[in-house]
């Protein structure tokens, strides 16, 4: 029986190693122990983001996937709140078992509870898996996603 | 002179103005006088959460310019700050002398200032010049962006 939660800092070793264990993710991300302060700190900068959170899977009150779910009020659209989602991951020995399908589900509802009337996401062009799986889900590649990184 | 600032509850009438002129924002707002409670509503929840704010762009303190900034905390890329932008709209008057780019660096400065490495954005695939527009600024297109809308 899978449970949804939103993560405690408890979460967090296991959610940096969810991250890392990504194919994109795997150079971006420093899975060790003891866990970086960089991540600590970065855990509680969200945590005073009212609407910003992460949402675990837990089987057996072990994180098997995440998401990071962000509520993000806004003007336009006739004032629209919209919920964002980023970093959704699952544990590589529990793919295959629609818990992906499951945690997306859930934090849908949570966004419907928060008064949104929309989800949005990137993903990286080269998932191409991940394009399908969110397609099937309902959600429409309508826009282009660009980014843009500094260094200073 | 252009100058450009946090928006106040004073500029929203303008901003609502802004959306309302853009081709695909025409059906989706109400620029009506007085300006419907749901912008001022939306408004005031957003300057409840930290970190998300409207920019804009004042000739002779007249809102020329806006967008949405928005700095999201994270976990992932070993706890990367992002800044994400939305609704850019610069007044048709005031098209073609360069006020977008001055006022996406405005928003990059004020992301750097805030601690994040990185601005993303997701630009509807039929806006063309947009697309062009932001590959001048440096970004890259390298993610789908993805929507689900609900009505309930």
């Amino acid at each position: 029986m899978i449970q949804f939660r939103t993560a405690t800092q408890d979460h967090l070793p296991v959610i940096v190693h969810l991250l890392a264990q990504d194919a994109l993710g795997t150079s971006r991300e420093k899975d060790i122990h003891p866990l970086p302060q960089a991540y600590i700190d970065a855990f509680n900068r969200m945590k005073q983001q009212v609407g910003n959170s992460i949402i675990v899977a837990l089987d057996q009150e072990q994180v098997i996937a995440c998401l990071q779910l962000t509520i993000i009020h806004g003007i336009s659209r006739f004032g629209t709140s919209r919920a964002q989602i980023e970093g959704v991951r699952v544990d590589r020995n529990y793919r295959g078992q629609r818990i992906g399908e499951a945690l997306i589900r859930y934090a849908i509802e949570e966004a419907k509870q928060a008064g949104c009337t929309m989800m949005q996401l990137t993903t990286d062009k080269q998932r191409e898996d991940a394009h399908r799986f969110y397609e099937r889900l309902g959600f429409v590649a309508s826009h282009d996603g660009m980014k843009l990184f500094w260094n200073d």
